[in-house]
Protein backbone atom coordinates (compact mmCIF):
# COMPACT_ATOMS: atom_id res chain seq x y z
CA UNK A 1 0.00 0.00 0.00
CA UNK A 2 1.41 3.50 -1.02
CA UNK A 3 0.06 6.42 -0.70
CA UNK A 4 1.31 9.05 -3.92
CA UNK A 5 0.36 12.02 -5.45
CA UNK A 6 -2.63 11.46 -7.85
CA UNK A 7 -2.28 11.81 -11.89
CA UNK A 8 -5.90 12.69 -13.64
CA UNK A 9 -6.00 9.04 -14.98
CA UNK A 10 -6.49 8.23 -11.46
CA UNK A 11 -9.61 10.19 -11.32
CA UNK A 12 -11.64 7.03 -13.02
CA UNK A 13 -10.81 5.09 -10.05
CA UNK A 14 -11.88 8.41 -7.59
CA UNK A 15 -14.94 9.35 -9.12
CA UNK A 16 -16.82 6.03 -7.57
CA UNK A 17 -15.77 6.82 -4.32
CA UNK A 18 -16.37 10.42 -4.64
CA UNK A 19 -19.91 10.02 -6.08
CA UNK A 20 -20.80 7.24 -3.57
CA UNK A 21 -19.71 9.87 -0.24
CA UNK A 22 -21.43 12.77 -2.35
CA UNK A 23 -24.85 10.77 -3.37
CA UNK A 24 -25.17 9.52 0.48
CA UNK A 25 -25.19 13.43 1.91
CA UNK A 26 -23.94 12.52 4.99
CA UNK A 27 -20.65 13.47 6.11
CA UNK A 28 -19.13 16.03 3.00
CA UNK A 29 -20.34 19.54 1.79
CA UNK A 30 -20.61 18.69 -1.56
CA UNK A 31 -23.98 18.57 -3.70
CA UNK A 32 -25.25 14.78 -3.37
CA UNK A 33 -26.10 15.27 -7.15
CA UNK A 34 -22.71 16.36 -8.00
CA UNK A 35 -21.26 15.97 -11.74
CA UNK A 36 -18.25 14.19 -13.05
CA UNK A 37 -16.45 17.36 -13.89
CA UNK A 38 -17.83 19.10 -11.16
CA UNK A 39 -16.34 16.81 -8.59
CA UNK A 40 -12.55 16.71 -10.75
CA UNK A 41 -13.07 20.43 -10.45
CA UNK A 42 -13.17 20.26 -6.63
CA UNK A 43 -11.40 17.69 -6.08
CA UNK A 44 -8.17 17.68 -8.52
CA UNK A 45 -8.14 21.30 -9.81
CA UNK A 46 -8.82 23.04 -6.97
CA UNK A 47 -7.00 21.96 -4.42
CA UNK A 48 -3.01 22.53 -4.18
CA UNK A 49 -2.26 18.66 -4.17
CA UNK A 50 -4.06 15.30 -4.11
CA UNK A 51 -3.14 12.09 -3.10
CA UNK A 52 -4.62 8.86 -3.65
CA UNK A 53 -3.73 5.37 -1.33
CA UNK A 54 -2.71 2.75 -3.65
CA UNK A 55 -2.65 -0.84 -3.82
CA UNK A 56 -2.06 -3.32 -6.50
CA UNK A 57 -2.85 -0.69 -8.52
CA UNK A 58 -6.36 -0.41 -6.76
CA UNK A 59 -7.32 3.24 -5.32
CA UNK A 60 -8.63 2.52 -1.80
CA UNK A 61 -8.37 6.13 -0.69
CA UNK A 62 -7.96 9.56 -1.35
CA UNK A 63 -7.49 13.15 -0.12
CA UNK A 64 -6.68 16.84 -1.20
CA UNK A 65 -4.83 19.54 0.61
CA UNK A 66 -5.44 23.34 0.36
CA UNK A 67 -4.68 26.52 1.52
CA UNK A 68 -7.35 26.87 3.96
CA UNK A 69 -7.65 31.08 3.64
CA UNK A 70 -5.64 33.14 1.39
CA UNK A 71 -2.60 35.97 3.08
CA UNK A 72 -2.99 36.20 6.98
CA UNK A 73 -4.42 32.79 7.56
CA UNK A 74 -2.40 31.04 4.82
CA UNK A 75 -0.26 29.25 7.01
CA UNK A 76 -3.11 27.20 7.94
CA UNK A 77 -4.09 23.95 5.31
CA UNK A 78 -7.43 22.18 5.00
CA UNK A 79 -7.68 18.27 3.73
CA UNK A 80 -10.63 16.19 3.28
CA UNK A 81 -10.35 12.49 3.51
CA UNK A 82 -12.03 9.60 0.98
CA UNK A 83 -11.89 5.70 1.52
CA UNK A 84 -13.56 3.47 -0.75
CA UNK A 85 -16.32 1.73 0.93
CA UNK A 86 -14.98 -1.62 0.47
CA UNK A 87 -11.56 -0.43 1.87
CA UNK A 88 -12.75 1.10 5.32
CA UNK A 89 -11.57 -0.25 8.77
CA UNK A 90 -8.20 -0.97 7.64
CA UNK A 91 -6.68 2.20 9.06
CA UNK A 92 -6.58 4.08 6.13
CA UNK A 93 -7.72 7.37 7.26
CA UNK A 94 -5.39 7.31 9.50
CA UNK A 95 -2.69 6.73 7.59
CA UNK A 96 -3.45 9.60 4.84
CA UNK A 97 -4.02 11.82 8.01
CA UNK A 98 -0.71 11.44 8.70
CA UNK A 99 1.10 11.64 5.78
CA UNK A 100 -0.93 14.94 4.75
CA UNK A 101 0.77 16.26 8.10
CA UNK A 102 4.10 15.32 6.73
CA UNK A 103 3.71 16.80 3.64
CA UNK A 104 1.46 19.98 4.79
CA UNK A 105 5.02 20.76 7.10
CA UNK A 106 7.26 20.10 3.99
CA UNK A 107 4.68 22.47 2.32
CA UNK A 108 5.49 25.13 4.92
CA UNK A 109 1.79 24.93 6.73
CA UNK A 110 1.93 25.04 10.51
CA UNK A 111 -1.56 24.27 11.00
CA UNK A 112 -4.43 22.25 9.90
CA UNK A 113 -8.10 22.87 9.89
CA UNK A 114 -11.40 20.95 8.70
CA UNK A 115 -14.19 23.45 8.44
CA UNK A 116 -17.12 21.25 8.45
CA UNK A 117 -16.92 18.10 9.96
CA UNK A 118 -20.58 16.53 10.50
CA UNK A 119 -21.14 16.04 14.37
CA UNK A 120 -23.04 12.43 13.47
CA UNK A 121 -19.74 11.07 12.07
CA UNK A 122 -18.07 10.37 14.98
CA UNK A 123 -16.14 7.74 13.71
CA UNK A 124 -14.12 10.12 11.64
CA UNK A 125 -14.16 12.87 14.98
CA UNK A 126 -12.80 10.48 17.51
CA UNK A 127 -10.09 9.52 14.68
CA UNK A 128 -8.76 13.29 14.51
CA UNK A 129 -8.90 13.48 17.89
CA UNK A 130 -6.63 10.46 18.44
CA UNK A 131 -4.51 12.02 15.52
CA UNK A 132 -3.93 15.48 17.69
CA UNK A 133 -6.62 17.27 16.52
CA UNK A 134 -9.06 19.63 19.13
CA UNK A 135 -12.41 20.61 18.66
CA UNK A 136 -12.54 24.25 18.11
CA UNK A 137 -15.44 24.75 16.84
CA UNK A 138 -19.20 23.95 16.80
CA UNK A 139 -21.82 25.05 14.11
CA UNK A 140 -25.40 24.87 15.34
CA UNK A 141 -27.68 23.15 12.94
CA UNK A 142 -25.16 23.79 10.14
CA UNK A 143 -25.28 20.50 8.66
CA UNK A 144 -28.52 18.95 7.14
CA UNK A 145 -28.45 15.22 7.53
CA UNK A 146 -30.45 13.41 4.97
CA UNK A 147 -32.14 11.24 8.24
CA UNK A 148 -31.60 13.19 11.13
CA UNK A 149 -32.17 16.45 9.86
CA UNK A 150 -30.56 19.56 11.07
CA UNK A 151 -27.13 19.01 13.24
CA UNK A 152 -24.36 20.78 14.51
CA UNK A 153 -21.30 20.87 12.93
CA UNK A 154 -17.81 21.17 14.02
CA UNK A 155 -14.23 22.44 13.28
CA UNK A 156 -11.33 20.79 13.88
CA UNK A 157 -7.72 21.93 14.05
CA UNK A 158 -4.10 21.07 14.91
CA UNK A 159 -1.08 22.94 15.54
CA UNK A 160 1.42 21.34 13.33
CA UNK A 161 4.85 23.01 14.16
CA UNK A 162 6.57 21.94 17.68
CA UNK A 163 7.59 25.27 19.71
CA UNK B 1 -27.74 56.76 2.45
CA UNK B 2 -29.02 53.47 0.25
CA UNK B 3 -27.97 50.20 0.14
CA UNK B 4 -28.51 48.32 -3.16
CA UNK B 5 -27.05 45.95 -5.92
CA UNK B 6 -23.58 46.93 -7.14
CA UNK B 7 -22.84 46.70 -10.43
CA UNK B 8 -19.51 46.69 -12.39
CA UNK B 9 -19.51 49.69 -12.95
CA UNK B 10 -19.82 50.41 -8.83
CA UNK B 11 -16.34 48.31 -8.72
CA UNK B 12 -14.02 51.96 -9.43
CA UNK B 13 -15.09 53.02 -6.24
CA UNK B 14 -15.19 49.58 -4.27
CA UNK B 15 -11.46 48.93 -4.87
CA UNK B 16 -9.73 51.80 -3.58
CA UNK B 17 -11.60 50.69 0.06
CA UNK B 18 -10.70 47.15 -0.58
CA UNK B 19 -7.64 47.48 -1.40
CA UNK B 20 -6.54 49.21 1.62
CA UNK B 21 -8.51 47.10 3.82
CA UNK B 22 -6.40 43.82 2.29
CA UNK B 23 -3.24 46.16 2.26
CA UNK B 24 -3.22 46.38 6.04
CA UNK B 25 -3.82 42.84 6.64
CA UNK B 26 -5.45 43.21 9.66
CA UNK B 27 -9.16 41.52 9.22
CA UNK B 28 -9.36 39.70 6.31
CA UNK B 29 -8.16 36.83 5.03
CA UNK B 30 -6.87 38.15 1.50
CA UNK B 31 -3.47 38.37 0.05
CA UNK B 32 -2.07 41.97 0.82
CA UNK B 33 -0.79 42.16 -2.34
CA UNK B 34 -3.82 41.00 -4.18
CA UNK B 35 -4.12 42.66 -7.19
CA UNK B 36 -7.53 44.82 -8.62
CA UNK B 37 -9.05 41.72 -11.04
CA UNK B 38 -8.29 39.40 -8.58
CA UNK B 39 -9.98 41.53 -6.12
CA UNK B 40 -12.81 41.86 -8.58
CA UNK B 41 -13.43 38.16 -8.77
CA UNK B 42 -13.19 37.37 -5.06
CA UNK B 43 -15.80 40.41 -3.94
CA UNK B 44 -18.10 40.89 -7.59
CA UNK B 45 -17.87 37.49 -8.88
CA UNK B 46 -17.47 34.62 -6.98
CA UNK B 47 -20.51 35.36 -4.19
CA UNK B 48 -23.95 34.82 -5.01
CA UNK B 49 -24.89 39.19 -4.36
CA UNK B 50 -22.79 42.00 -3.48
CA UNK B 51 -23.98 45.18 -2.33
CA UNK B 52 -23.49 48.90 -1.62
CA UNK B 53 -23.90 51.14 1.04
CA UNK B 54 -24.07 54.89 -1.54
CA UNK B 55 -24.73 58.72 -0.68
CA UNK B 56 -24.87 61.31 -3.32
CA UNK B 57 -23.33 58.81 -5.87
CA UNK B 58 -21.01 58.19 -3.56
CA UNK B 59 -19.72 54.64 -2.17
CA UNK B 60 -19.01 54.50 1.73
CA UNK B 61 -18.94 50.72 2.02
CA UNK B 62 -19.65 47.36 0.54
CA UNK B 63 -20.64 43.72 1.02
CA UNK B 64 -21.06 39.99 -0.35
CA UNK B 65 -23.22 37.44 0.45
CA UNK B 66 -22.56 34.02 -1.04
CA UNK B 67 -23.33 30.62 0.21
CA UNK B 68 -21.13 29.36 2.86
CA UNK B 69 -21.10 25.47 2.12
CA UNK B 70 -22.48 23.21 -0.74
CA UNK B 71 -25.08 20.57 -0.20
CA UNK B 72 -25.78 19.47 3.31
CA UNK B 73 -24.48 23.42 4.18
CA UNK B 74 -25.80 25.18 1.82
CA UNK B 75 -28.47 26.60 3.95
CA UNK B 76 -26.09 28.62 5.95
CA UNK B 77 -24.65 31.61 4.09
CA UNK B 78 -21.31 33.76 4.37
CA UNK B 79 -21.30 37.78 4.44
CA UNK B 80 -18.11 40.12 4.58
CA UNK B 81 -18.41 43.93 4.56
CA UNK B 82 -15.84 46.47 4.03
CA UNK B 83 -16.20 50.14 5.11
CA UNK B 84 -14.49 53.40 3.48
CA UNK B 85 -12.02 54.71 6.22
CA UNK B 86 -13.65 58.19 6.26
CA UNK B 87 -17.47 56.52 6.78
CA UNK B 88 -16.33 54.38 9.64
CA UNK B 89 -18.95 55.56 13.23
CA UNK B 90 -22.11 55.83 11.24
CA UNK B 91 -23.21 52.44 11.52
CA UNK B 92 -22.66 51.65 8.56
CA UNK B 93 -21.41 47.94 9.17
CA UNK B 94 -24.24 47.67 11.33
CA UNK B 95 -26.58 48.45 8.86
CA UNK B 96 -24.93 46.46 6.04
CA UNK B 97 -24.94 43.47 8.35
CA UNK B 98 -28.94 43.79 9.63
CA UNK B 99 -29.63 44.41 5.81
CA UNK B 100 -27.52 41.61 4.83
CA UNK B 101 -29.78 39.18 7.17
CA UNK B 102 -33.12 40.43 5.45
CA UNK B 103 -31.14 39.87 2.09
CA UNK B 104 -30.26 35.88 3.38
CA UNK B 105 -33.82 35.17 4.68
CA UNK B 106 -35.89 36.63 1.43
CA UNK B 107 -32.41 34.21 -0.47
CA UNK B 108 -34.24 31.21 1.37
CA UNK B 109 -30.81 30.70 3.98
CA UNK B 110 -31.16 29.92 7.11
CA UNK B 111 -27.98 30.72 8.86
CA UNK B 112 -25.44 33.17 8.59
CA UNK B 113 -21.61 32.36 10.12
CA UNK B 114 -18.27 34.53 9.93
CA UNK B 115 -15.51 32.13 9.05
CA UNK B 116 -12.59 34.04 9.89
CA UNK B 117 -12.52 36.79 12.31
CA UNK B 118 -9.57 38.35 13.61
CA UNK B 119 -9.89 38.15 17.17
CA UNK B 120 -7.80 41.70 17.37
CA UNK B 121 -10.80 43.46 15.19
CA UNK B 122 -12.71 43.55 19.05
CA UNK B 123 -14.98 46.79 17.78
CA UNK B 124 -16.36 44.61 14.75
CA UNK B 125 -16.55 41.12 17.34
CA UNK B 126 -18.92 43.21 19.62
CA UNK B 127 -20.75 44.51 16.71
CA UNK B 128 -21.80 41.33 15.65
CA UNK B 129 -22.52 39.91 19.11
CA UNK B 130 -24.86 42.94 19.54
CA UNK B 131 -26.58 41.72 16.31
CA UNK B 132 -27.44 38.46 17.89
CA UNK B 133 -24.01 36.43 16.60
CA UNK B 134 -22.23 34.31 18.82
CA UNK B 135 -18.88 33.27 18.97
CA UNK B 136 -18.88 29.35 18.08
CA UNK B 137 -15.35 28.60 17.18
CA UNK B 138 -11.65 29.66 18.10
CA UNK B 139 -9.33 29.16 15.70
CA UNK B 140 -5.94 29.19 18.30
CA UNK B 141 -3.19 31.49 16.32
CA UNK B 142 -4.62 31.13 12.73
CA UNK B 143 -4.58 34.89 11.99
CA UNK B 144 -0.83 36.61 11.36
CA UNK B 145 -1.70 39.45 11.89
CA UNK B 146 1.21 42.35 10.46
CA UNK B 147 2.09 43.62 13.91
CA UNK B 148 0.55 41.43 16.41
CA UNK B 149 1.72 38.00 15.01
CA UNK B 150 -0.08 34.74 15.26
CA UNK B 151 -3.40 35.09 17.04
CA UNK B 152 -7.03 33.04 17.25
CA UNK B 153 -9.34 34.07 14.96
CA UNK B 154 -12.84 33.36 15.44
CA UNK B 155 -16.03 32.26 14.26
CA UNK B 156 -19.24 33.80 14.43
CA UNK B 157 -22.45 32.33 13.70
CA UNK B 158 -26.24 33.43 14.12
CA UNK B 159 -29.31 30.84 13.73
CA UNK B 160 -31.64 33.76 11.10
CA UNK B 161 -35.45 31.91 11.24
CA UNK B 162 -37.31 32.07 14.41
CA UNK B 163 -38.78 28.63 15.23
Amino acid sequence: MIIRLATTADFDQIWPIFHSIAKAGETYAYERDISQPQAFQLWMVTPRQTYVCEENGQILGTYYLKTNHAGPGSHVCNCGYMVAEAARGRGIASDMCEHSQQVALELGYQAMQFNFVASSNEGAVRLWQKLGFAIVGRLPQAFHHPTMGYIDALVLYKWLKAG
